[in-house]
This record gives structure tokens, sequence and C-alpha cells, in this order.
């Protein structure tokens, strides 16, 4: 997606060659526009799924995932993530690691608001090593519904999270793909392709 | 706004006097044509204003943020809450204690994304005792940033809330006012003079 790309070069920075901060339009800053352009490019790649609701994952998931809810008008359910989890009767967990912040959550969605019928479409905000995104499919999974794909704003590349995703047999649509952010550089996958569109 | 309260009598659950749960559309899963609504009604409501950035915190301000940005055309940023904070130097921060989690966390905002020309409108799902409100008042406070109104999706006006920020000058408007929460039954404020409009 053109103008994300183009958001992330002129905006994001290149903490690390494994980190890129967008903390000015995505992840603390949101830039509504751009989450509009983003939800309607999701409603746009999923039209033909039949999707009936989206899980994602707070916080930086939300913005993203509402702009799609509207677009695909359907329900937006985002699941919570907590140190540790208490009375879990009613709830669908999983554990999920972060290793940029080296530490577990245990995340979790209402089971009222998942049922068998469900085609759900996954979205969040990045993807690196996959663990956010594994974990809600096996939460969407408990509950019986069907994953009928993954929407990722920011997918890192070089991580091996779409590769994990796509070894399920799971659709993985990432708006934005990193292939490297070596010498403080961003370098996206298909950089060519995209300019001849 | 009569759709809001619509929903509220029809999917809120009261579960005491004190506490009512909208877990079906705005604090777990969330309705986002509902959440479009109130956004264009924030942006109504302070048009006139000259809003320059809009103000929240997550999770669940997040939705109803994004879409006020929307319509207004101006980022949104949202306040990380955390237990404790380390490292404050780059962050505006303020504590905020939870009446109904009873407990207390630090909340935080990058200094950078508020300045003191900003005019700043401050947007949450709930207003009770105010203290998150509060919390973010000091933090835009503290940037110099100035203060032009606080926009909240449901106000529990037999709680002190609203009050406290009216004592500090501030405007709020609530797009559903709740006058009480007695005998298992929703009442709202003004039930009567909507029903003429």
């Amino acid at each position: 997606m053109r103008l994300l790309e183009e958001k992330i070069i002129s905006e994001g920075r290149v903490l690390s060659d494994q980190v890129l901060k967008v903390d000015s339009f995505l992840n603390h800053q949101i830039d509504p526009s751009l989450m509009n352009e983003i939800g309607k490019e999701f409603a746009a790649r999923f039209v033909n799924e039949g999707i009936t609701k989206i899980v994602t994952i707070e916080s930086s998931g939300i913005a993203p995932a509402i702009m799609a809810g509207l677009y695909m008008n359907i329900p937006v359910v985002f699941a919570r993530k907590r140190k540790s989890l208490t009375l879990t009767d009613d709830l669908l967990t999983a554990s999920v690691h972060s290793f940029t912040k080296n530490e577990t959550n245990e995340i979790s969605i209402a089971k009222k608001y998942l049922d068998s019928n469900d085609r759900v479409l996954i979205i969040d905000d990045f993807l690196a090593n996959g663990q956010a995104a594994l974990g809600l499919v096996e939460i969407v999974q408990q509950s019986g519904a069907q994953v009928m794909g993954i929407g990722i704003v920011i997918e890192k590349s070089f991580q091996k999270g779409t590769e994990k995703l796509k070894e399920l047999g799971l659709r993985v649509e990432s708006l934005a793909r990193i292939a490297s952010l070596t010498n403080g550089e961003v370098q996206f996958i298909n950089d060519k392709v995209e300019e001849l569109v």
C-alpha cells in the first residue's frame, strides 16, 4: 500500500536492524485518515471471504481493526492482555510471549463474542515473530470459529511470523512488507513491482 | 444521543447500582457503525473550538477517539497505562486510581506529541469519578497545551466526575448521561426532553 509505505519512509524511525518505530501515526499518536485508508484496503482484500467478525488485540490493533469493521459492517472484538488471569471460566485464553519486551502475557476474549459460525479476520498493527497473531488464532480456534485470514499493517518479513502463519494454511495480507532495516534504512519487498503500478 | 441510549437499553447490563457493562459494543466487542456516529457527534459538538489534537487513553477510548479524529481531520494520541514507569524523561505522566479495579496506574504520553500550541479535546468511553479524565487533563496541561473540552461516550452522572471537571472550568459533553442504575434499570438524564426532539 503506497500511502502507508510513504508514511513509513517519512515518519518511521529505524532504531536497529530489528526495530522500526512508527509511534507518530500507528502506535501512540494515530493518523485517523491513514487508518481509514487502511480499513478500506483490508475490506477490499477480504471482501469475498464472508467475514462475520474482526478480532484484534489491544491497544494498537484497535484503530486499524475498527476502520476495517466499519467498511465491512461487522463487529470488532479486541483481546485483552494481562500479566495473569484469574476466573477464566467465561474466557478463551492464550499465552503470548513478546520478544521485544521480553515478557509473557495472557490474552483473552469473552467466550460469548465468538462462536462456531463466525468467519474471522484477525487484524494487528505489526507482524514480527508472529506470537500475538498465533495467540489470536489459537483463541479463535478454541471457539470453533474459522480464521479466514490475517490482515497486518506492517510486516517485518525478515522475521518468522508470516512463514509460521502460512505453514498453518492461513492467508496473510500485509499492507507494508519490510524486507530489511539494515543501515538504518527501510527496504520494502516488491518495491520495484509497486513502482510500476 | 438517541442511538447510543437505545443501544445501552438493549445491550447494556446493569450489574449493580454503580456498574453498567457495555462490553458488547464499546469495551470489548466494538460496534464500528455506532463508533462512527459517535465520532461524527463529537466532531459536531466541538466544531467551533479549533481543536488540533484528540487525547484519549487505552484501550476503550481509542475507537470513539479515532472516529472523532477522522471527522475533525486531526491526530489522536492515546495515553498508555502502566503499573509503574521507568525512564520518564521524554514522557508527560500522571497517576490514575481506578475505584472499580482498586488499582493505581501511571499514564503517559510522549512529550513530542503535545505542544503548547495544541488545543486539545479529551475523549474517553466512561466518566464516573473522573480519575482518568483528570489524569489526562493534568498531562495536557503539563505540555502547556489547552484543554478545550472533554467528550465522553457514557457519563454516570450520579458520580462525581462531571462536577469535578466543571469545577476546573472545563466543558464536558457526554453523549449518554445516566441518572441512575437503581433496581437494575438505566435511567437517563433528560429522557423526556429528548423524546420531544
